[in-house]
């Protein structure tokens, strides 16, 4: 008996548009490794001995093989780590949901370690009653699951003044998503008697940076919730353990670790974290703030610089990210050809909002070179805009909210570049 | 300033059915806590100085106060840990997502190492083209995502006779529930060409013991996926890296890891895996086989033995899991009085097709013992059956496929205990 990896099936037929006879040369090359593969030919050695047993890692890491699949930083973007970001591995991962391990971290003044024992969280303010909640009060309000996104505002922010870093997770790994659980803010702020003068609420973190940050009251009112578990377990302490505030849809900076403080209050408080710092500098040097939602954008995880092409002329799948802080995202369109002509990829599942969706091209790549961009879409009819076209509206002075459309230029050797076209 | 911890808020009212006296009364006792607090009125070391740098975890573990939310086996259980199980420690997470870290693990010949340069799956039998793919060839095909739960038929095995083990974790933690990406299975015998007398296919995986399975041809053409992922990343070593069957809704000894192989066939190989094990010895001696669906079942995880009330009475949040192996949860009910009355749960969202289902009833608690229940219903109308239902017909001798209602004896001094009530 001789084993094959034969051409094209017929169900796949319907997502090929390049040259066929190009493929099935290709996965010839399968065929004669194959063969004579001792893999299949020979006994293997794992199959001849026992394994570890359910006692070797009573909470399990990934296998030493994903070594390179963890959240990396990047030296000269910040003055020290403290304050500083590492980004997620968004190039090795697949689906939707973002592992804890490897999330996206940002601290202002680092993790602090805080136990639930010595967790409080207050509110006061414009309210009726002000309070206080040990961890264990919090426990006893009702709670929600939602899967939401987290980025933060300066993802891609190197990029404003050209391809800066060379790999989607340097570009786009500010965002990870998780299925969160916790009491909604709304719940809380009735529990304390909110008044009707309170029309923000400023919230702040047990860290030394503080974070402070004012929320409008019809957001908190709507989905915000306090936060305590993340993909089913506790949140890990570079997160926020044991609480932090889920602000769906809007910039992760909101996204109050160690919360410890929500003030109801008439007026914005203007902090540093929303007027020095996560406003838009604008061509004029005027400065917009109240940015909160992220605009609807999307990112080309495989094939990128970090996760080449390590085969030759054939079927191909490109896939990636998708979100929009402003709902749920509809379609995905991705170019080859650097924005010249678009095809629409699959969605893996309807979008949900504010969560990532994932998207899929599955096509036949002829061997040559690629400007391979995606082109996100949401419910509000909002279009991912060219760099251009967003630079023409916001000059090249902002580090926040740059939510272009990504090119990346595939080689023949199928390696990938982080390039801009004009 | 004053601080205190009000009774149940006006939104809560709905659910609450008990003394509305004695929860005020519980949360009174807050307040005195949280009026001279030195956690509120004196400055806190945390706030005081830096915390951990972007750089001090590529890959994050949960923080060390958590370091009870662990996998856990059972000496006596099995002979030894390399043909054995742990369990998932349910009781303590809360949404629906299991971390790869703590989603529980069975082996037959312990977990092996295998890399993706070495891995091979061949495909054989009834079939136009016996191929034989490496990792790479199948990632070239398209992929889904879809978020499955996986329980061991044995799970809750140990309860036939009576109440023995006390924690969810140890009677309902053979399971898990996660993102999967991978290619349909349907495609990959499409590939191959499989026959029309091909009414079965066999699988089994590269670890010494095995661990062969038929599963008929309908079920293999209609949702199981050759997995190569799982929550975004890699599988673990533990949970077949890097590849694995997902049989949606079926007994995960069939959820062949390590997969290696599937041979196309026209009748079922009656391996020891569907014949001296994984069938279902009933009263009379004769055992039945081929029960591959996991009935629908649940288990309130909190409050539980591993998870006692730690608070006095007033408002309490019961919750739990509930899935079915035959379509989506419908419903969930829970007693508090052993099964003589039932209040319906909260789903936190609609059931999933063969995914966890997480419920909530948030209720006030008066301080007396209580007899907690839960009880599935799924979209097919089928009710989780008591104890002494599903020993009437099934009598004592069987180990798979236990899905009956779990009692958990609650105590007035919160702690909890598995008991059996008749």
């Amino acid at each position: 008996m001789t084993f094959r990896f034969k051409g094209n099936p017929p169900s796949r037929r319907q997502f090929l548009t390049g040259a066929a006879a190009i493929g099935a040369g290709a996965v010839a090359a399968t065929t004669a490794r194959a063969a004579g593969d001792p893999l299949i030919t020979e006994p293997q050695y794992w199959a001849q001995g026992l394994g570890e047993g359910v006692d070797a890692t009573p909470y399990g890491l990934p296998i030493e093989y994903e070594s390179d699949v963890v959240r990396r930083n990047v030296d000269w973007l910040t003055a020290d780590t403290i304050s500083s970001i590492n980004f997620t591995p968004i190039h090795a991962l697949d689906g939707t949901i973002t592992p804890q391990g490897c999330a996206f971290e940002r601290h202002h003044s680092g993790a602090i370690e805080l136990t639930k024992e010595d967790y409080r969280l207050m509110i006061n303010g414009l309210v009726d009653t002000p309070l206080v909640f040990t961890y264990g009060d919090l426990e006893r309000f009702p709670r929600e699951n939602h899967v939401y996104f987290c980025e933060c505002a300066a993802n891609t922010g190197m990029e404003w003044a050209g391809a800066q870093l060379n790999g989607a997770q340097f570009t786009h790994g500010m965002i990870h998503n998780m299925e969160y659980t916790g009491v909604p803010l709304r719940t809380l702020l009735e529990e304390a008697g909110y008044q009707t003068t309170g029309k923000w609420v400023y919230v702040e973190g047990a860290d030394a940076s503080g974070n402070g940050r004012s929320i409008p009251m019809d957001k908190a009112l709507d989905d915000v919730l306090v936060a305590f578990k993340a993909n089913g377990e506790a949140l890990r302490m570079e997160h926020g353990y044991p609480v932090r505030l889920v602000v769906p849809g809007w910039e992760g900076n909101m996204w109050v670790k160690w919360l410890r403080r929500i003030e109801v209050a008439d007026a914005p408080v203007e902090s540093r974290e929303e007027t020095s710092k996560y406003t838009d500098t604008l061509a004029n040097g005027i400065s917009r703030k109240w940015t909160w939602e992220m605009d609807a954008k999307s990112v080309v995880t495989s094939p990128s610089p970090q996760s080449p092409i390590t085969h030759g002329p054939g079927p191909l799948v490109i896939t990636g990210l998708a979100w929009s802080g402003r709902g749920a995202i509809k379609r995905v369109d991705v170019s080859k050809d650097g924005g010249k002509t678009w095809e629409t990829a699959r969605l893996a599942k309807p979008g949900e909002r504010m969560a990532l969706s994932r998207f899929y091209l599955d096509t036949e790549w002829d061997g040559t070179e690629m400007l391979l961009q995606s082109r996100a879409m949401d419910e509000t009819g909002y279009v991912q805009p060219t760099k251009a076209q967003l630079r023409e509206v916001r000059g090249l002075n902002s580090i926040y909210h740059n939510n272009c459309i990504q090119t990346w230029w595939v080689k023949p050797d199928g390696e990938a570049e982080n390039v801009e076209v004009s």
